[in-house]
């Protein structure tokens, strides 16, 4: 990043600012931590519905705090920065030099404008003091979770260090002057490791600090991130407390710094958090939390500009991409992923072997270890949050595919068998894979696992390459652990329905209950231009048996690279999946907001129930094409009966007339009485059927 | 209808028409059955496919048939009239003179022009012979059912009278001249009842018929609809003969006529076909066939036209709908219904209390039996296939609605729980239930009985007001059927995942196999705007645990009146749904479309793609955007990996690898102890999880 290229493009990245209609940011400032703040969104209700402001999950960044001032040029503030060299155990150097080739050796004339600041990478000092590897859940040598604990997030007796507020962020990082060389201990940085005994900065990964019983400000971040503040929302609704069917999973009422520490101890979950990736606000990915979803971006050989990408990733954000991953394939992948990383408070996840295959001209066996290695490090330094790397796919597995209508579809697990075949040699991700993993330790990049044998169509589904690549994937997933790496694991593809859940139950078995992440999947293959919705309804199932995030699929898929409107389709639809997943698996809070959308709807709240739902701007804008006149925004009716009569006023007839009844006779359990009586021998208890 | 009002309008609707991209319209005449000619659409694949063209279900009239002259002033042609009158038992007469409440009082000037020609209805000329009511399945009397006879249909025995081909089809009926009064026996119809030797013209409905043991063209219709000729696909692909869950639902591998029969017998399945709706080709509503979807159109007091609810009905059946209901609530009631029902040639459903609140000036309290029969009279004349008729919303299950989130919104429902409140008494639906169904069986007006007590949000899904309405539709079920009436049974709504199965399950066993119909239902509350989205994931869950028709949910669902592109939308959506479910039930033919496309994709047949597709326009018009050129349609690469590298590509290289390996080896059998040769150890046979 020293020797810039000649700027060919003079214009900074345009992004969308300011508040979601009808929505506020705000930040909770958790007690005992009071340097981190916690983002929401608060929609704000009209004063006749009595109901405070409704708080929601925000993923989207200082875009859409109007306080904020936004400067693409400079970057997202670094306060994470501040908290990883506290901990220490870091050390700042001179990171590797941009070469040609990470950007596809574009000309001068091609190449778009590097990303103006220049950050010096952290890396660890020492090795991984883990050993031993897989850990069965509960985590071993970790704490008991005190899963239905409902008291305030309180410091872990090892954590104490980690609350102090001593070390108020500095508001940007100076890259200089600070932490130089592996011996030097960081001047002011708290050592939380020295109450613990185990030897300072010994630890790295959220994996080793949870291991070690530390909490880290990410787990306090996330805990409470989690819990939207819902003790107070749950308080006032108690009925509203999700029944549901979990499959196994385990959600608490409420999050605890310390449910989150084992979850990620026992590798149930992940926070997928670079430390050079000082921007982040960090999120996390396990069974026993929010459902997360992913949007893919990037451009590619034939189309899309650097612009265009930050652009897709604020709007991404802004709709409730929980992260992103930059799929780039063409010119300025280096470049245009640092302009990306820095503006980007999501995790950003890569699939590195595609940079790798740019700088061996697209021929995959060119393909060597040696190069494959240095891409790993250059996007390790960027501050890259997972990788997505297809150690999987084994040379033996290669001929299952041979029968297949689809073949590969996977453009990692197609790469990979070309260099199987080719060399006729065994992957040399898979044989390296110890190497791997002491590399992305260091940066506590998390593994993604990739399903480079998914089936790409539904003949495909649940086939024995599929099945045989998950069962290796379990198997490094051993390793990584082992080695201190984070790690979760990518799923299907094509799959009917009737077939979905086979696959979340062999993934949990077969990887130790790592956190699944799938591609939908699709539930059929005939509708090109709506893969969104033959997705989103696998993708709702899957999330529902125990998936922890989801990857979205746009309206292009198959067709060609998703333009703006299509992120949006593509994350609406995935959030709307999500959440239906999480109100099927029992989560305490999730129908909280579906209760007050349906009471806003039912008091003819209109402009309540477009700001309470998942696209204010399209809720309006449909209800505008029939009924435009603001009139209408408080009108007690709707054009689909009209002015005349309206069913929902009838209800209040109804309760009228039940509030004619005595308690008793409204009363539950005395009604099927009642009926017999005025003659309703039909009646059946429904709770007997 | 002999009192047109004056024209305020004189533009005939425009309709659209033409084949569906890439597809031609054919017609298969079955041996035995020359004077059917049964619709399909054949979508023509490219040469280098080396595969015949492939056949699809069409519902979408001769709209689509480029040889077709389309006149909707003159309406569709009525073939199936004939069959009605030679079957006997009908007489001609004069019919309800229209009034002017009929059409909402509209003034002359606001009129709608009404529809050109008159034909003098049919109804029954004698009671239902039937007797007895509840019939278990298998249905009482009714010869087992051959359900894996291959056998080409063949006239059964008592039918055989329905095989002749004397009779051909006269092109358009002529009102006059024949059948008068109630004594006289149509002149030249065949009358198949004398060999049954049951009292001639006793019969009339489809079920009557069937449980007669007699085969109607409808019934020989529709079972070579639901073949689609698979027998020879089926035939060329063994291996994509579904495997799948179908929760107890038993489709055969091909359809005949008795099959079809027998499941009309048993109640199991509906053809809705009023012996008034001359236009109609006929189609089968039952779990044992490929699942249905329905479209709502309809203008209201506030928005829309005539010629905009014709369109949008043409439009609907382009795209796939196989029922579409006509909900209208405004002004020209009548005589937009008239204009849908001649020009439409799929089954016709209303909600007959809508018109009749319209008579009243909107006032539920004002209803009275006598209004609401004489409602019934004039859709049974005009030939609406099925009514909604909410007779389980009983007066002491109201108050079970009063702590409801929202209450109760099915309009119909509401209005009853009205009139039961207003006057204090139980409602004339259910009161009047057995003259409901002399009346519709006169015309073989089929019940879709409605859930006026459904669900309206999250909060009030499964609860007991829903399923005491549920029990009561069980017991009306008994008595529609005892009178010789075909039964549906109207379904939620709004119900989270894991609540939908138990509602499939209550409704076979309180409704005794009657086919469901349900409406979505929306997995979660909170996104208006794309309820098409979050209903059409409940819908196909509910359609693969065995609901029958799947009412669409458009995206301007609680916000506005779909348009035409919403229809589309929606149409296409529950398509998706539907196809869904067929496959995870496991039809036996529902992958055949499936695994055609996959095969174009993966060859880079980018037209047959597009052409396989539900929407060949959007799938064009997607790919377009990124690769317009023509020459890209032909190109082995598409816009998301570039011209320099190809996922699919590789995948034939995998395959003359494979080729190398001797069959044994690559027999599956062997796959995995030749994995442990080449250090696959951790393979595990995946057939072992």
């Amino acid at each position: 990043m020293n020797k810039p290229f000649l700027p060919s493009d003079l214009v900074a990245p345009k992004v969308t600012t300011g508040p979601v209609q009808g929505s506020r940011k705000i930040y909770i400032v958790p007690e005992g931590a009071l340097v981190l703040r916690i983002p929401f969104r608060e929609i704000v209700l009209s004063e006749t519905s009595g109901e405070p402001p409704f708080r929601v999950y925000d993923s989207s960044g200082p875009y859409t705090d109007s306080a904020a001032t936004i400067d693409v040029e400079k970057g997202l503030p670094r306060l994470r920065d501040e908290w990883v060299k506290e901990r220490g155990g870091v050390e700042a150097y001179d990171g590797r030099a941009v070469k040609p080739e990470d950007n596809g050796n574009v000309s001068d004339a091609h190449a778009a404008r590097v990303f103006p600041t220049v950050h010096r990478p952290l890396r660890a000092i020492s090795p991984s003091p883990l050993r031993g590897g897989w850990r069965e859940a509960p985590g071993g040598g970790s704490p008991q979770s005190p899963e239905l604990s409902t008291a305030p997030p309180s410091p872990s007796p090892q954590g104490g260090g980690e609350f102090s507020d001593a070390a108020t962020p500095s508001p940007r990082l100076r890259g200089e002057g600070w932490g130089e060389g592996p011996q030097q201990a960081p001047a002011q940085a708290a050592d939380p490791l020295s109450v613990e005994g185990t030897g300072g900065g010994n630890l790295l990964t959220q994996l080793e600090y949870a291991r070690a019983g530390i909490i880290t400000k990410e787990m306090i971040y996330v805990a409470h991130r989690e819990n939207l503040g819902r003790a107070e929302a749950l308080a006032r609704a108690k009925d509203a407390i999700g029944d549901g069917e979990s499959f196994g999973a385990e959600i608490p009422e409420h999050i605890t710094p310390e449910f989150v520490r084992d979850e990620i101890a026992r590798g149930r979950a992940i926070i997928p958090a670079n430390i050079n990736h000082g921007e982040l606000e960090p999120m996390i990915i396990g069974r026993n939390f929010l459902v997360k979803i992913n949007a893919n971006i990037g451009n590619s050989a034939v189309t899309s500009s650097v612009e265009e990408e930050v652009e897709k990733m604020v709007w991404a954000i802004r709709w409730g991409a929980d992260t992103v991953m930059d799929l780039s394939t063409g010119r300025n992948i280096h470049t245009t992923r640092e302009w990306i990383i820095r503006n980007s408070p999501v995790p950003i996840g890569t699939v590195p072997i595609y940079q790798a295959l740019e700088k061996c001209d697209g021929d995959p066996v060119k393909l060597t270890w040696e190069l494959y290695r240095d891409t790993l490090i250059e996007q390790c330094e960027q501050g890259v949050d997972y990788f997505t790397i297809h150690a999987g796919v084994r040379l033996p597995f290669v001929p299952l595919t041979a029968n297949r209508v689809t073949g590969i579809v996977s453009r990692g697990g197609s790469i990979m068998a070309k260099w199987c075949l080719a060399h006729h040699k065994e992957s040399f991700l898979y044989e390296r894979f110890d190497e791997i993993c002491d590399l992305m330790r260091k940066y506590d990049v998390s593994f993604s696992l990739g399903d480079g044998l998914r089936p790409g169509s539904i003949a495909d589904a649940n086939d024995r390459a599929q099945f045989a690549e998950l069962e290796t994937l379990g198997e490094l997933t051993k390793i990584a652990w082992a080695k201190g790496c984070q790690v979760m694991i990518e799923g299907p593809g094509h799959v009917p329905m009737h077939k979905i859940k086979v696959n979340m139950e062999k993934q949990l078995k077969a990887c130790g209950e790592a956190p699944f992440y799938t591609l939908g999947p699709l539930t059929t293959d005939i509708a090109p231009g709506y893969d969104h919705i033959t997705s989103g309804i696998g993708a709702a199932m899957i999330g529902w048996y125990g998936t922890a995030m989801l990857c979205y699929v746009t309206p292009k898929e198959h067709l060609g690279l998703p333009n703006r409107d299509d992120v949006k389709t593509g994350v609406i639809t995935y959030k709307i999946a999500a959440h239906a997943a999480d109100l099927a698996k029992g989560h305490p809070a999730a129908q909280l907001r579906d209760d007050a959308l349906s009471r806003a709807r039912f008091d003819f709240r209109w402009q309540d129930q477009f700001n309470l739902s998942l696209d204010p701007d399209t809720a309006t804008a449909f209800h505008d094409e029939t009924l435009p006149k603001d009139a209408h925004k408080v009108a007690h009716f709707c054009s689909m009966c009209g002015p005349k009569f309206c069913s929902m006023k009838i209800t209040q007839d109804v309760r009228d007339y039940a509030a004619t009844l005595n308690d008793k006779e409204i009363g539950m359990a005395d009604m099927s009485e009642k009926f017999r009586k005025m003659g309703g021998e039909l009646y059946i208890d429904a709770e007997k059927q």
